[in-house]
């Protein structure tokens, strides 16, 4: 039976795979390493890369943590016990050029101490301009590896995330969404070890699938109407995550390491009052694809 | 008897004033008006400014509205009722000079329709760098102020600010705080319109508080650690509002309008991960100075 110490060898062996192929994307900056300790028991190792050519900023944190479980944990995961064990990877990229996406990752295994447990996990794309043969791209690579391991799952998860990587008090969506799960385990019809290849696989999957995004995108240096509209998405990233994404809440809220959490901010946003886009301007047709949900494959 | 529309027209006059006021102050830019209705009932004017000599971005916002109590407002309130009524004027102005503070202000008026009410407000002064001399000139006026009408009023308004006006997951105050209030009603010894007169001087006292703030402040072109520092004090700014202002969080999961809820937001804003100032820095003084309670007056 996976252990909870061979899950999270791997989430961190995943962690560094994914941080050299990001790299390798890049082909100019490198990532930088923080170890860090909690209190109450274990800890992480947070890589952050800034200043690069194709990216701005970017954050791939791995963590194990365990210890007593909190009343705010109780509440939110709606599980009893009395100790828990957490390992994950998180991943945000927040790119140079408004032509390329932000894209997003998280995998993440939860273990309670009578040995009931659940993966959960999401990859979602939010293109500051929407490219809809992109979009497609990226949710056929989403749906390829999920039928590997049950064609419930991409459909199923699909939903979830149209449904989570939503912003109520805009009208829209994050970007073209991705997929979503939570609370998976064996009544899946999946083993443990299975569940766990499947979150293995996307996490193989995500520089392949950012390496798709920016290839053959033409870029010119960026008007200013390129870079004020992803000033503005950036934003909205901003609300998103610090109003609705329940793992930077969450992790706010119950004392997290903040520079962990919140490394998924963008390295700079802007608001300006009652922004609208002109009619017919790229800008505008972006907006108007966030207000509709989409299928993609 | 004061009366509600009583209450909302002169609320209503007190942000054409402040607004003609900051006028004056900023000499250059001048504000626009987007007048807006709810749904359920009322609606308000929001006033906003851009582009100014002084003022890069301000808000002031005036809204009366009522409809039934709604699930997250008994939560929030802790009243039963069945119908209610709101009014208020709310105020954020974020400088263009990093050596200018931003400054917060809001007067609100909530009744039932059992005819219990009560009156909120609060004003902090959020400095990029902070000036103990204009901080203590902050805090004594509005001591003075308080003092007119209760000498409880400014010790109890002042602690409650270091409490409301606290970032826990930086460890940090928002700024130098100010006051805060929030249910004061006739048990408090003061009528119904004392204490109405109360908030109006508060609110009368804003612009004349902003305008000491930036008086004889010598001013050069800022340096780009002046700016980069400014940016990242606009990111904490941006936290406490989604992660913690109870006003814009209440405002955002209720439905309310988003563009008057989040004109709060600064014009622009920075993360940098894991950014220490250096030490004996005049950014490393403000953030000490942040991490500790003091007293002003």
């Amino acid at each position: 039976m996976l252990s909870k110490e061979q899950i999270s060898e791997q989430f961190r062996a995943l962690q560094l795979h994914i941080c050299q192929e990001l790299e390798r994307i890049d082909t100019q900056a490198k990532f930088t390493e923080d170890s860090w300790q909690r209190e109450e028991g274990g800890g992480g190792h947070t890589r952050t890369l800034a200043a690069g050519k194709i990216l701005e900023k970017a954050g791939v944190a791995f963590s194990a943590v365990h210890g007593p479980v909190t009343e705010a944990m109780k509440k939110q995961l709606g599980h009893e016990g009395e100790r828990f064990f957490a390992t994950g990877v998180s991943i945000v990229l927040h790119p140079v050029h408004p032509r390329h996406p932000i894209m997003h990752m998280n995998v993440r295994y939860f273990e309670l101490e009578d040995h009931s447990y659940w993966f959960g996990g999401g990859i979602d794309l939010t293109p500051h301009y929407v490219d809809l043969t992109k979009a497609k791209l990226f949710h056929n690579s989403l749906k390829t590896v999920s039928e590997k391991y049950s064609t419930d799952f991409y459909p199923k998860f699909k939903e979830w995330a149209d449904r989570y990587f939503y912003l109520p008090h805009r009208g829209e969506s994050r970007g073209v969404g991705g997929i979503f799960f939570d609370q998976l385990d064996e009544k899946s019809g999946l083993s443990k070890a299975q569940i766990f290849n499947y979150c293995l696989d996307l996490g193989k999957l995500f520089p392949i699938v950012y390496g798709q995004q920016i290839e053959d995108v033409k870029l010119s240096k960026p008007t200013q109407a390129e870079h004020d509209w992803q000033a503005l998405r950036r934003g909205r990233y901003v609300e998103f995550n610090l109003l609705h994404d329940r793992g930077t809440k969450f992790g706010i809220y119950s004392g997290g390491r903040t520079e962990s959490i919140l490394m998924s901010m963008p390295p700079r946003a802007n608001w300006v009052y009652n922004q609208e886009p002109i009619d017919g301007s790229e800008e505008q047709k972006t907006l108007s694809f966030l207000r509709a949900f989409h299928e993609f494959c």
